[in-house]
């Protein structure tokens, strides 16, 4: 038991016990003191952003703004922040005045439960029994697909095993069952609410009009806009040497096509964050060495290999249809994903590779038009295909696999090795977050908590008046 | 249709045409040019951050940093950034090469969503029929919990009734029925995944061991930090007033207990942010006047005027109790809450407005130690209560109320305006947040939307080379 102080009482609140009787107003970690740290001249500045309101709306507006230079005020009636939602830590034990629970479905407080290290540190109201304990993880995860599957498809029918044979020709990407951790499905199935339904609707429902580049764009614009980027694409990374004092890194450019490559360049910074993916990170010489486990788990990999595969069908009956084809199919999950602006129903299908037969659809075209066939042909319907759009995620040379589906007994011998960080350098990626692992969501997860590693032990030049570091938030116990 | 740009051409990805045959590489918003921007000074620079890679992990990274104002350096071996996750364009049509599809309950991305105006511009890749029209809205707006549960009570069992009864008795707050808007409770319905179960748990069961306060804090602290927050406790706004070139907000401070008040002062912005909740909104005077539609929802108020009240009972054996008692209970849902540093178990309840019976705990302790014994005590179990911590919202006079819930009708009619900014003043709260309303991750949401829009028209001072506003995504299609 660790005692820390439970912060000032606020006016707020009240307290009975049989020695006290009543008593109002009751301390929280919320109370500010001193309750102002107003300039003499306050009522002549001008401010950029004036704030009225420290709840949360108010709080998250403030850190926004002054994370982004802007000068802010907040004004606050109540002596703490909070508003509506506060808490009163008495005797080491914290009671909630107002909102109180939390979960991962609530997609911005969530994010900032990361933000302030508090993802690691929540208590259980409502109490329940169960949950997968960690013999439970080092079990499920020693196992494969295969086995689990052997183990279970005596008890279906033979629709149930189709629909689960569907099920699991999408999940790892197509890869054959032998290699594909089990534990990784538990992981998928728990994200997904343990439901089918809620896969499609978590998984595969709802994407982005504008494409999701539009997305990329809009964190790669947003920090431009700063003028604090300086960015080359275009620039493999052969070395990366940590000193005491900076981080080197070495590129060797790509020429533009049809044109030399430029020279070696080698560029320097105070920290680094590499978010190379598992399957390549192996390739780049790092001074220290890169981790023993961490070579070791990209020299294995994961195992999710699959090509997207986009087609644009004059058959607008496809629509709403959704098919695969496993094992023999080389495309093995597919469905409607859109109409395009012809009329025409876009379909989307992932490339099997199952017992060797990956779909390399750029070497042999025909095949992938065939593919297409045999997927959503048949019974007399020849498919009239205008237009095939993909990405072989297996031959990309700077990924080497789409999204993570780690082998058995990696998910509990490399998720800790994997995250560490080495001297100046942070390790980031989707491969290895704690949430959506292997999702746009868990890049996002995992790039921030680097982001705000470095931005608690960095000042920030601009920041000519830089007081404390980001700091973890009081302990009120263990 | 409008026409829009697709991007340049990127090296990966491949298209074939019947026409065209197959093509190496296709257009992504995503592709960068020039492909880098570096000074010619850069290899002696020292940067704060070098990020390999500009996928979503990376370029939350460069986000995150350029923004606090640290100089980062991102390099990336392709010539686009998203990395496994991108989409081409093609004939004004996205289509999806890696990562694709995202939703509500992935709280990392959805969150950038919103921050990137893209939150209104999904589509529906696997096709469903249904979901609720606005027609449906209107309808069920217009009803109230008491309308709805005189149509669908003779369908259900006693116990299926007394269920219904004790869930509805905590949504709006013990508020009365006739009193609550139906489409409320079908909000709720829809955010806890339509299930009860999941009521529980997304509603009510995991919270912060160092208490909510705690995360507040840690949004504070980090805005302070920056040295740009100044901030002023205690200060009831009592004006707003928005000129051309600054909005003016005067205070009159409350004094320190026991200390006289300090004499009003007024402080200057350029732009506001009001975040005062609903039912005490039309308490301010603003010039030039609040919208006719802002006051009249304001002095409507929405109907949540619970207490929450704690209690720590020597009766270890309630701690995995839950209890109601409804219509007749002044506290009228309740349940285990945890188990304090004592070994006892506190539980928490909701206080009951029903019938006009609210509970004043305050004002009459003994009253509330009964309403204890009432609702866990009976069948001779003495409660032995040790202590009692609560806040009544409904005498709370900057927040005339708790959690949001409004009035039959006030969703179609007042959200929008309610949303709608005024000049120089953006009004934010959990009160009228598009997603969690009424939660603190409404809260989060639409502080950071308010600080957003704010960032988008004023330039940072502290960046001095600040190049373009922030801007949305391109459109690809309408």
């Amino acid at each position: 038991m660790v005692s820390n102080p439970s912060g000032y009482r606020s006016r707020d609140g009240f307290q009975w016990t049989k020695e006290t009787g009543l008593q109002a107003g009751i301390p929280s970690l919320g109370v500010i003191r001193p309750s102002n740290n107003l300039p003499s001249t306050a009522q002549s500045e001008l401010y950029d952003v004036v704030v009225i309101g420290g709840g949360y709306t108010g709080l998250t507006a403030i850190r926004d703004l002054a994370i982004a230079g802007y000068k802010v005020l907040l004004i606050e009636a109540r002596d703490r922040i909070g508003g509506r939602s506060w808490s009163s830590n008495i005797d080491n034990y914290p009671y909630e005045m107002g909102g109180t629970w939390i979960h991962w479905n609530q997609p911005f407080v969530w994010r900032e439960l990361f933000r302030y290290d508090l993802s690691t540190k929540i208590d259980i109201s409502i109490a329940k029994e169960g949950g997968l304990n960690s013999e439970a993880v080092a079990k499920y995860d020693k196992m494969s697909l295969a086995d689990r599957f052997a183990e279970v498809a005596h008890d279906m029918t033979p629709l149930e095993r189709n629909m689960f044979e569907a099920f699991l020709s999408i999940t790892c990407g197509s890869q054959t069952w032998e290699e594909a951790s089990f534990f990784e499905f538990l992981r998928w199935w728990a994200l997904m609410n343990y439901s089918y339904t809620d896969f499609i609707a978590l998984g595969l429902t709802y994407k982005f009009q504008t494409g999701q580049s539009s997305l990329a764009r809009g964190l790669f614009d947003e920090a431009l806009a700063t003028g604090n980027l300086t960015y080359v694409f275009d620039a493999p990374v052969t070395n990366v040497v940590d000193s005491a004092d900076a981080v080197s890194v070495t590129v060797a450019p790509r020429g533009q096509p049809g044109a030399a490559a430029a020279a070696t360049a080698s560029y320097r910074a105070r920290r680094g964050i590499c978010t190379v993916p598992l399957n390549v990170l192996y390739k780049i010489n790092f001074t220290p060495p890169l981790l023993g486990a961490k070579i070791e788990a990209s020299k294995l990999g994961h195992v999710n290999r699959v090509s997207k595969v986009h087609a644009e069908l004059a058959n607008t009956e496809l629509r709403s249809v959704g098919a695969f084809s496993w094992p023999s199919g080389k495309l093995t999950y597919g469905f409607g994903d859109g109409t395009t602006p012809a009329g025409n129903t876009h379909m989307v299908a992932f490339g099997s590779a199952h017992a060797g037969i990956h779909l390399q659809p750029e070497e042999n075209i025909e095949d992938t038009l065939a593919a297409w066939q045999n997927l959503v042909g048949g019974e007399g319907r020849q498919v009239d295909i205008r237009r095939v759009v993909f990405h072989n995620w297996h031959k990309d040379e700077f990924a080497q696999g789409a999204w993570e589906w780690l082998r058995p007994g990696m998910s509990t011998k490399y998720l800790d090795p994997l995250r560490e960080r080495q001297g100046n350098v942070l390790f980031a990626s989707a491969d290895w977050a704690m949430g959506w692992r292997g999702f746009i969501d868990g890049a996002i997860e995992d790039g921030g908590r680097a982001a705000k590693e470095i931005a608690s032990e960095i000042p920030v030049a601009s920041h000519a008046n830089w007081r404390v570091p980001l700091r973890s938030p009081f302990v009120a116990k263990v």
